[in-house]
């Protein structure tokens, strides 16, 4: 079996800096922001020389998380278990074949999203809309081509609309937070409504309205929880040091 | 420098046999067909369950043809030379950057193809539109999911349109020809009218009308020529042993 070896052409540095609470597909956060750096020599101008005539961008990647939380020896997954997935889609306890999902645990650990480019500078390429976690390495930059990639036809019953947003609310003390913590640049509150909004939690999982979540956004510990099914309340914003 | 070691998932049987005159993006040709051969273990049918809710999928696969014309010990283009193509949207002869284009010589030489599921069998997965030299070796699938890779914000300024589609006729000899050998399976008589109106030769090349261009489609040797710039005769359809 032939085998290829690629190596990443930049990393993304991402305000998501845990896997929880991503959101499940780009542009869902429109907030939410990063940037690729590139490392030589694609940090030549060169490289992305026409890049500021194209608003949007697909970037190939590698679930470097996934990977690593993957036993040795298995990372080219020929182990049957691999074979099906539970898409959080389908409240996360009904299997199906895995090149049928986007699921991040895949035969090739390979991701595809579809971000917006916010800025070019010179060797790094500002984005938003991201569902990348911190780190990611990043295999390819290619154009989005609206012609090509809109296809209006298609259809998927798996996944026909985007989940449905919920109420999301700040606790006194978190919005004072909040506000005070926000910048242009990491849009904050937007971000975190945005965020939770899609839900993070696993869909099979019961809510529990005592138990308390959390993930690290920015350089923020974020804390929040459910009011009721449909309506989290961010309950801490601990800026970490 | 990290590297990541993927093997193919599975490989694909095109009806294009030579890279010229692949419409050069997929949906471009619908009556081009395909099958896409998974291999063990992912033949499996636990690996596409749930796929025949999916119209469309993304195909990752790898320019293995690319690959296989480049220096050895150069796979991964760190030489400068390649930090800028030349596409054929932009005539062949204007360069811009690797990640601002889709060419096949990339750093890393992958390729994201959107195709159409015409049917699914074991291990099997037919589809058409394809843009997809015979052989490709496939990384991953992914299905299509509409409400995601639909931008309707995008904007690519580089190609805001597909290419023009110039005319196609028969000579009569080859219609006769077109006409016997075309089977419900082949569509032959579409997919050359589909193929060649994306008008394969490169744009920087001026109309010659007494050269005779070819390629081999399924098993049949496809000739044409130029009547004028912007109508192609296919003059020979060959069938190979």
């Amino acid at each position: 079996m032939q085998t290829f070896s690629l190596q990443p052409i930049g990393i993304v540095h991402s305000c998501f800096k845990e896997k929880f609470a991503i959101p499940r597909q780009p542009l869902l956060a429109p907030a939410s922001k990063g940037v690729i750096e590139l490392y030589a020599p694609f940090d030549k101008p060169e490289a992305i020389e026409g890049l500021e005539s194209v608003s949007h961008i697909w970037l190939t990647f590698i679930f470097h998380k996934t990977l690593s939380n993957t036993p040795p020896n298995d990372t080219y997954n020929t182990n049957e278990k691999y074979l099906r997935v539970r898409p959080p889609r389908l409240g996360g306890n009904k299997k199906i074949g895995v090149f049928a999902s986007r699921a991040t645990h895949r035969p090739n650990p390979i991701g595809q999203s579809l971000v917006k480019i916010d800025k070019i500078e010179k060797g790094k390429i500002h984005i938003s809309g991201l569902d990348l976690l911190d780190q990611t390495p990043i295999l390819d930059i290619k154009p989005y081509v609206p012609y090509a990639d809109i296809c209006q036809d298609a259809t998927n019953e798996i996944a026909d609309a985007p989940p449905k947003a919920i109420e999301v609310s700040f606790a006194a003390n978190t919005l004072h937070t909040a506000q005070s913590q926000q910048t242009e640049e990491n849009q904050l509150i937007p971000l975190l409504e945005q965020t939770l909004a899609q839900d993070p939690k696993p869909a099979y999982q019961a809510v529990d309205t005592e138990r308390s979540y959390g993930t690290q956004i920015y350089n923020f510990e974020i804390k929040w929880r459910y009011l009721t099914a449909s309506h989290i309340q961010v309950t801490d914003i601990l800026p970490l040091s």
